[in-house]
């Protein structure tokens, strides 16, 4: 039953004129106790779908955590989307969720994040190790920011039974992004992904910022781009807890190793943890291996002082006031009378209303 | 009493050796209506300050007002490090704001942001107008973001007494810059200033969106920063009203000039304001004089469509959400018992919980 993993853009699911037909009457009538109704037109099966032909909640959760790409899909996309289901996906997933291994993955555009994460899949692969890729990247060639068509370069996993590669695009609104990639991940983790890497700008005033979602931060950095301090005036020198200098095979990747190391050396590390600097060629695998070593290495770390459960309990914090955060913004558009924000917005313009007492009405309509 | 404005860094008011001695014990009896009292000691006036010596909320705005920097760094301080007098700073400058043009500039690391402000700057001054800079990029060298001084760049417009520049870091508080920057901007707009000038790299993702905070935004390319197409993966070239594309003495400038505008022909405008596509060297100052001429022209544009107002509401609105939402934050710190958010994190990580079933507790408890 289980499907063959690919890079696959969200879906309806519909049944796979190939797959066993699990769905076909028959057996939705067994398992549903018998019970069966006739669409109009009466071809339609119901039980375990609705009456649009999608399949239940709890289904899509069965099928995503045996495998199947368009289970996993679908349910991105309801996150994505906060579809009214959302609470119900949420729900399915939480007993299945906890057990992946979050490893971020920053950088400026045009360090190669996307190669690096190419390549470490591959690694990650040869271990038989399951992967979910998330690209919450604008400039990334996965995400749905790209303009060109240079997604391409993953379709080389697009066969793979045990990769989940997926974009998730900003929908503009305030905190978007930041509820729904961590449910994104938990979706992941429920469809039994090992790892998940997550690559995202994530720096500075970042919405998403990477460093709060994953267990293990990686730092790319490349030659060329500007001067090796560049990294540091972007604020990416205090998130990572592994750096990586690719296209190490250019010149200046010496200059940008012992910039790295010595701007490293004037940050006090909270504990004893050194974050090592790997050098990488990502896309001819060159130094993939020593990447590898040094995640595991930090993950080992991470589990050995407890951290992870630190790392972890602040990640559910955000991700519970994120939820919240959106729950109220939207309250707040539905509000009406002398709190209806263009009334208040006016009043801000005019000079006549600050906007704290501006916001104080706000909340006290809520 | 006009102090001259300059590069000043946040401080709390103290009196100046040179100034008139306006807080001298004297003065300061006759307009308080002759109420004096001695701090411990006999040496500190009140009235209009407090107890520990700094001025009050009132007094700080009407040197503000009078173009006072320290008093225009101490407002801005108190709204970054959102101070107890936040609310009564708000009330004060509210009859004062909305004169000011606010003119957004951003771009990737790199491209010159930092010297086009300096150079805009400039021009701007030539025409006699009072000018507030705001840096709220990590990678400028105007914000607390710099690990190397480079910010001194800046210095040449230290003794104008009609320039103000400030940097805004981040607090690391979700919402923490999007409240404290249009507030920053109010202050400003308070002291004075004709234009601010807010640079921020303020793309995609970012917490602080250039384009919802600015009349006129200015996107800023430069060659050799990866291909001309980086910036559109980027997605700043959605929120332009005017290109800038600077060093365009260096190879390859005409074609990310030709790049640019094959990508923005692609582009349906709302209106139909074609964005014009400015060649500057920021660092010569050559261009800059049609850069401020393409700026005045949508400008009187915003005028003349009333597309001004309807940018206005948009942000004040914006602006009222972000503190309403910074203060149901704060609160959910405050809870204790089943809705304390430590003990919803647990339950989310052990699976006992889903966030949204623990967000709805959280909101439930205000």
């Amino acid at each position: 039953m289980t499907q063959p993993f690919g890079v696959t853009q969200p879906l309806g699911v519909t049944q796979p004129a190939s797959a066993p037909k699990a769905d076909a009457p028959g057996a939705d009538q067994s398992r549903a106790g018998g019970l069966r109704a006739e669409a109009p037109g009466g071809r339609e099966p119901v039980g375990r779908r609705t009456a649009s032909g999608q399949l239940g909640v709890a289904e899509l959760v069965e099928r995503a955590r045996a495998g199947e790409p368009r289970a996993v899909a679908r349910l991105i996309s309801l996150v994505e989307d906060a579809s009214p289901l959302l609470r119900e996906v949420a729900e399915r997933l939480a007993p299945h969720t906890g057990h992946a291994q979050i490893v971020g993955i920053t950088g400026s555009p045009g360090v190669g994040k996307s190669t690096a994460t190419s390549a470490l899949l591959t690694a990650l692969r040869t271990q038989g190790k399951r992967v979910g890729v998330l690209a919450v990247d604008p400039s990334s060639p996965f995400s749905g920011g790209a303009l060109l068509g240079d997604r391409v370069r993953m379709q080389g996993h697009a066969t793979d039974r045990d990769v989940y590669i997926r974009s998730m695009a900003s929908r503009g609104q305030l905190g978007g992004l930041a509820w729904a990639t961590p449910q994104a991940i938990r979706v992941l983790d429920a469809a039994g992904c090992d790892v998940v890497l997550v690559e995202t700008v994530g720096v500075g005033q970042s919405e998403v910022e990477v460093a709060g979602l994953a267990d293990t931060t990686l730092v790319l950095l490349a030659p060329g781009m500007g001067d090796g301090i560049q990294a540091a005036k972007a604020g990416i020198l205090e998130i990572g807890d592994v750096y990586v200098v690719n296209k190490a095979d250019r010149d200046g990747a010496h200059q940008v190793v012992r910039d790295l190391r010595s701007v490293l050396s004037l940050g006090a590390a909270a504990d004893d943890w050194r974050a090592p600097i790997v050098n990488t060629v990502a896309s001819t695998g060159q130094g993939v291996d020593d990447l590898v070593a040094a995640i595991e290495k930090h993950r080992q770390r991470l589990e050995s002082t407890g951290e992870i459960s630190v790392r972890r309990q602040r990640r559910a914090r955000d991700e519970i006031e994120a939820i919240a955060l959106t729950a109220l913004r939207e309250r707040f558009g539905d509000l009406h009378g002398h709190a209806d924000l263009d009334t208040l917005a006016g009043e801000v313009i005019n000079g006549s209303l600050d906007p704290y007492t501006a916001a104080d009405r706000l909340i006290a309509a809520l």
